[in-house]
């Protein structure tokens, strides 16, 4: 009997560093331009499925997308398989300087992002530049972020192909409608910082 | 008696009503090259007066400042008023391929920020480049993320000033005595993702 048992911790023992082994050599593969923008809220490229053993280490509750086209089934597939909501802002991703970002989507994908029960939630949009930078200017300046900061994030993540209209666009959106529906709830139940209490679904609290 | 409420009621809303303008018009300066690592883990260029009311709002338990001059008077100032504590690991800052950077540095620097009981901590150098963009990059390899992912983050924050020597320096980098040290702790008590619990020093797990 004593024998059984000291072949059973061995088994155990055996299982336990099969697993450390696997945890040891598996690699993650961020989307491209990856970044953490703040608590709960990503920014990338398109994420593909090499990225989805790294994105489920986000634990991710939305996806705010920002082209037009409609999401691959191998994406829609891997959000069903983990609860994730996916909410779509189509934006042309023309460079033409002409073509106008429209308000009503960067208006929208905020009061989303700033929602903290769609958190954690990954914004991307096609290279992660453009549609995500300007998305993630706006919200920075809803923070009091100074513009040259602003700016600074985006061109780090433009790789050289900075936009004038999307900073221009930046520059002249009018924060204080969404601060005014937003921020008022977000201060009051959420607070500002690490100290922050959080929103949760009903269902969630019970837990 | 009626009106005298009245009046105290206007007081007491042209009080408020201050106070939001006050909070509208403060805007924030993060430090040059600022961005978030990870939960509780900031990266930025060397921080000025001009940032410390941003710095505010991250309620920075830590710095570990990788320059090896002295740190300045304004900013010890800052960190002590504010219950921070400084960690220094003083790397040379020369271009130089043949002046190597000290393994001792980096991994000593690793075991602070990956302590919980520091977070939220400020990695800086001088520019947030190179001496803050190698170490950032061996915590990515402690976390599983391949070199590809792990240099265009470091591209990101060099703005065309990468250097060959810290690439080679965070692709050798040996993580598994830092892992070893520190992981087994981590994953332990501290777990991973947003769903981790939490070190927290004893006088502050009594509030």
């Amino acid at each position: 009997m004593g024998l059984i048992a000291m072949e059973d911790l061995d088994e155990e023992e055996a299982e336990i560093e099969e697993v450390e082994i696997e945890v040891e050599t598996k690699i993650l593969v961020p989307p491209f331009n990856f970044a953490m923008v703040d608590e709960g809220i990503y920014r990338s490229g398109f994420p593909t499925e090499e990225n989805f053993d790294f994105l489920e280490t986000l634990n991710l509750r939305s996806v705010v997308y920002m082209c037009p086209e409609p999401y691959p089934e191998e994406n829609l597939k891997f959000l069903k398989s983990h609860g994730i909501k996916l909410f779509q802002f189509g934006i042309d991703g023309s460079k033409d300087p002409l073509v106008k970002i429209p308000k009503d989507a960067i208006t929208g994908a905020l009061k989303i992002l700033l929602d903290v029960r769609n958190q954690p939630v990954l914004i991307h949009c096609k290279r992660g530049k453009h549609r995500t930078g300007t998305l993630v200017g706006c919200f920075r300046k809803l923070r009091y972020w100074c513009l040259s900061s602003i700016f600074e994030e985006y061109h780090r993540h433009t790789a050289g192909k900075s936009r004038m209209s999307d900073q221009r666009f930046i520059e002249t959106f009018d924060v204080s409608t969404v601060r005014d529906c937003v921020l008022g709830i977000m201060y009051r139940y959420h607070g500002v910082g690490r100290k922050s209490k959080r929103l949760v679904y009903e269902s969630d609290s019970d837990n």
